[in-house]
């Protein structure tokens, strides 16, 4: 079975053929760096980042271009107005890129906690005015865009004669146009649904940069489309992003694409869906809003507890990216119970041998479709959920090795050794999980082999105070020992 | 006493003002990112991270801009030819932006593990191109730069008329002129000193952008006279560097910044001086220059051992900035010694409780002038060495105290008080010096103190076999279990 993406431009699912063979080219609209990261952001990250390491699994050599936007982000309820960094530096009394450096620096943190991989390429913004120039000057020269008092605009009206503005979102310009509410102090624009390619800047701005058409900064949406040609070229394989971007800022990629290029940028668009929390779309303004460092260590009033940074991918990889995932504290707890339970079956089984004995021909056929469905399922769309529901039900038979209850021969050896790799492959390459605790560090873990040594002797020669105290005192500070049925002794921390 | 730094620009040591009170702009040369980082420049920016740290300890305001050279950096004699980036590309077929992540990535973790802390802004040169345009276009308006077929050079034999090119390394324009070759196809060029601001770039050259004079590309030393002028104004208090950039690229930096702005930059030149190795210069082509991670391994026919990167840290701390620094195997492993020495009395300190008693004057006297001296070392133009050869007087001192040799109560308990806090700020905050072991982590920390406990019921059981278990397990996996002369136990991972 190959891979099957959905594409929010097709409405469906589609084999996927990279444009070049053995190549795929993959941009993500990344973060805005003018305050933290949010946990939707996270999600977003976190679900290509399996894309990306997916992809180099199946053997793609993978471009994986994601931006970070330092400049020209802009407030109000379509672009115009200031930019949002310059705002934040007259408050704080910073230099803009102050402001980008801390909140760079923090996010690169929270995705080094999520133990996700850097993406290949990562472009700013203020990195490339001059190739955002260049295209607003081309879309100029293609007729698609005008100049208005130093400011340029892109003409959505004139576009949407030739081509079609809403394709993306599947929807017609009368609604779009309907649903636009008129805004004061707009009155430049031509029409309501025009958007800022150049904004001519007031000298009191502190990130302004020249241009044919005077100091200003680039518009929001031709930074990612000067950005992915600059990398990737006119025509690329994937381009992902959070679903909130769908009906503006990617419908205003395409357009300006077409209108600089005559090409649409990218063949499959990829969306992450939303969170929600308890029930309800999590927003800063409503409170429900946690940052990861709040869900990291529970200092948030919805919270319970904290959640590790393993938990709170493994939550997400829970479910499959393209279905909203809510947030509650049984959600989060069960999560971190499965991890758990999932992570310790791993354990025992990268630590047993194989030994030959009669084949359990049900068992070893059940065993190896589960495993062979890892690929399967991710396959269809990178159904992570799925990957990790045929996990679980691997876990019964495991344990049951582990127990005695089973014997490890009741399966063939090659499906023994295949389901060994395949979990490894699986949980540490492609999700990228990790041990979350300190059981596997090496001091510890041999210091602690040391403990469990002098245990049992002490148990032998009946001095059970020695043993107790050596057990109650580890459950104390959280390392629980528990005595196997095979007579071994496992420890978690 | 005040802070007293050397101007490499006077020769001298100056009295530290901020131009503006309570507030400090630093200005640092940041890597190439077209390879690994090489120790010298580890050294560079550990040094300058330690002067920052300590500006701020003063209670300085500071902001500190490194940058990151990500274009621009040319081969060849002097400046002109290939972009060094491009032709890495072509190599390894890979985008130029490609290469700058993986270098970019390989040194911020280089810079992590030798625990620096960030600089507030770290602009890239291909962030800034229209500023290095702009700035190089003033220059020609100054009548200090020309254009020859679509690269402008500074015209270094104009300029020296009215002012003076070797300022800094206080050398003659005549002296310059004769030790410099006359290379074939420079023909250009009208004096052989002038340098590139801009390079015409030739169709195959991957990293161009447009400008007045056509496509091409920035010259190195502009890149940085651009940035230092964006982020910290015409004048600023410092700029930092190692010592092999003065000549060229720092004497470069001055005169544009004098063209254009009819103003020096920095009022201080600070320059790190060179590493040998075994008395020799280190360097790629003589074999004898490893990478950080060799260092960090031994993995390197020069090297006995793998040299931690605290190690590393610290043994560069134990010689002033402005010093040659020589790397050889027995240095380095006396520097291992010397830090654990040191941290392994600090550590008591650390636990040390005041009792008040009779005061010896003698060493009350003798505590309080080693720790003043701490800041007397450091306002003496940073010289870390003296600060560390204080504590190593002191090591004495704390030791005989833990040995009952002294009573902590023989010095005041504000001395002792300032001791402890001192050896805290200089060594973790100033220094940036972290415990190197597992130690202080706290699981390894708590199941240690239930082992040692343990260990301490078999002794007083007479169960010596337990008991020497215990040690001679944890002295095979690199644990060192020591009874002190109080009783306790102490152990080192």
């Amino acid at each position: 079975m190959a891979l099957e993406i959905y594409n929010t431009l097709t409405r469906k699912k589609e084999l996927f053929t990279p444009l070049e063979p053995g190549y795929v080219g993959i941009y993500v609209c990344g973060p805005t760096v003018y305050s933290d990261v949010h946990l939707g952001n996270c999600r977003t990250f976190i679900s290509f980042d399996v894309i990306y390491r997916y992809l180099k699994y199946l053997g793609y050599k993978v471009r994986y271009v994601r931006n970070i936007t330092d400049a020209g982000h802009l407030e109000g309820d379509r672009d115009e107005g200031d930019d949002k960094f310059s705002k934040m530096a007259r408050r704080e009394k910073l230099e803009p890129m102050e402001i980008v450096q801390r909140y760079t620096l923090g996010f690169r943190e929270v995705m080094q906690l999520l133990n996700t991989l850097p993406p290949t390429i990562e472009p700013t913004a203020t990195g490339h005015i001059s190739e955002q120039i260049e295209m607003t000057q081309q879309i100029i020269a293609n007729g698609y865009a005008y100049e208005k008092e130093g400011t340029i605009y892109f003409d959505v009206e004139k576009y949407d004669k030739e081509k079609t503005y809403g394709i993306l979102t599947n929807r017609k310009l009368e609604d779009l146009l309907e649903g636009t509410r008129e805004l004061g102090g707009q009155e430049e624009k031509k029409g309501r649904l025009d958007f800022a390619l150049w904004i001519k800047a007031k000298p009191e701005h502190l990130m302004q940069w020249p241009s044919p058409w005077g100091m200003g900064f680039p518009g929001w949406h031709i930074e990612c489309s000067a950005m992915s040609n600059k990398y990737l070229g006119k025509r690329f394989d994937l381009h992902g992003g959070g679903m909130d971007l769908a009906a503006t800022h990617h419908t205003n990629e395409i357009a300006q694409n077409e209108a600089c290029f005559n090409e649409s940028p990218a063949q499959i668009w990829m969306h992450t869906n939303m969170l929600t929390v308890n029930g309800t779309r999590m927003s800063k303004s409503l409170g429900n809003g946690f940052l990861p460092h709040e869900l990291f260590t529970g200092n948030h009033p919805l919270l319970e507890q904290g959640y590790s940074p393993m938990t709170t991918k493994f939550f997400m990889l829970q479910t499959q990216y393209r279905s909203t995932l809510d947030f509650s504290n049984e959600a989060l707890q069960a999560s971190e119970k499965g991890l758990k339970r999932l992570w310790d079956a791993y354990t025992v089984l990268q630590k047993l041998t194989y030994t030959a004995d009669t084949i359990d021909s049900e068992l070893e056929e059940k065993v190896l479709k589960l495993v062979n469905g890892f690929e399967e399922c991710m396959n269809d769309d990178f159904n992570t959920a799925k990957v990790l529901a045929n996990m679980f039900e691997l876990v019964p038979v495991i344990n049951s090795i582990k127990d005695g209850l089973i014997k490890v021969s009741a399966i063939t050896e090659t499906t023994f050794t295949l389901l060994q790799e395949k979990m490894k492959v699986f949980l540490e390459d492609v999700f990228g999980l990790q041990q979350a605790t300190e059981e596997g560090s090496g001091k510890l873990a041999n210091v602690m082999e040391l403990l469990i040594d002098i245990r049992k002797e002490a148990k032998a020669k009946k001095d059970f105070a020695t043993s107790d105290k050596i057990r109650n005192q580890l459950t104390a500070m959280g390392i629980v020992v528990k005595d196997e049925k095979d007579g071994s002794v496992s420890w978690s921390a």
